[in-house]
């Protein structure tokens, strides 16, 4: 099809395609904090961003397509952590804000609604995986500038010290179900520089090479 | 009401009411980690456990206070941590044993089922909890048994480094849906107790006084 084709006053169709997807991702993400995945279906999708559902069907193929698109779409964003103090103070600021959006009344239903969709959908799991590894992937410049910086020992993995900070907090949440306090969040940034300061996170201790 | 009031060969009481909890917990655990907790109903509980569904009613309430005594059913045992070697050795059989429980077939998916219920029923997150808190009270006396022979400093508080030993794999099965490796535990084993011989779990260390 020519651009001659084309309507005059009819939206072009990228723009109109990523309208579309801007709508059905908010959407889907609301739909995820306010019912939860059980609850989430194309038709509430739809109605609520205002599109047709057929087109949602034949975009997203169904709730499981949406899950994973709508993570896609909350992940394309241009979050880097707080790189301005010492690495033990990068970590702290790292760790609070990742509670504050799972405890933040606007952020918090439509995060653990994800977290919560992997136990319901292979396809949320491969969302959740992807939006981790995105996340710590770009956490963990943190630990490449402490390193760098002498702060570390060299050759520490950047991802497995992010993991350590992040995992007491992620566990109280959601696995333990226990509160998570400012002291615990400052006791796992404590934990992950002890052990990687003793080397553990250091690539090679782990096998023995 | 007297014994002599009893029809000869009608079951006590006590014990109906007994194997009628071990068939309906039994049930309520094989209908989680077959079907998941969004499909679980009393319907479906009462009838595989030969039980008439108006009994499940009356005695569970609904679908959450039967996850609360199937948890707590399953907790009813005899489990002990292994002590029989240095602490990294309990430590490390401790995380397999857990690692193992969710990944084995025949117990993985009621596990599952139970730590994925929590995000949908208020109920299940504090069965949930109330399990943790057992399980990890129980291991704690492999850190205070290491404690008093001078394995780490005085005062470490047993609980955190069950949690730090434990946080990681969890955090890797159920947050961040990445595979748990025998290197994983080791790391998650030796930083843990690297951090608890560097004093970040002695008690005051946190509070700072």
């Amino acid at each position: 099809m020519s651009t001659s084709e084309r309507v005059p006053g009819e939206a072009r169709p990228g723009g109109r395609t990523a309208r579309n997807r801007d709508a059905v991702c908010r959407a889907t993400l609301l739909e995820l904090a306010n019912h939860g995945y059980a609850a989430l279906t194309v038709e509430r999708v739809a109605e609520r961003a205002g599109v047709h559902k057929t087109t949602v069907y034949r975009r997203w193929g169904g709730v499981d397509g949406l899950i994973v698109d709508a993570l896609q779409f909350a992940v394309d964003d241009d979050w880097q952590p707080w790189l301005g103090g010492a690495v033990e103070d990068n970590l702290l600021e790292l760790a609070r804000v990742a509670l504050r959006s799972f405890t933040d009344p606007e952020t918090g239903p439509t995060h653990t609604a994800v977290v919560a969709a992997a136990f319901q959908s292979d396809e949320a799991i491969n969302a959740v995986h992807d939006f981790f590894a995105d996340r710590f992937g770009r956490s963990s410049r943190i630990i490449t500038v402490a390193t760098e910086r002498g702060e570390l020992p060299a050759g520490t993995d950047p991802l497995s010290v992010i993991r350590a900070v992040m995992a007491p907090i992620y566990f109280r949440l959601f696995i333990s179900r226990e509160s998570v306090s400012d002291d615990d969040i400052q006791q796992a940034v404590q934990a992950a520089l002890a052990a990687a300061r003793a080397g553990v996170f250091v690539m090679e201790s782990i096998s023995g090479e």
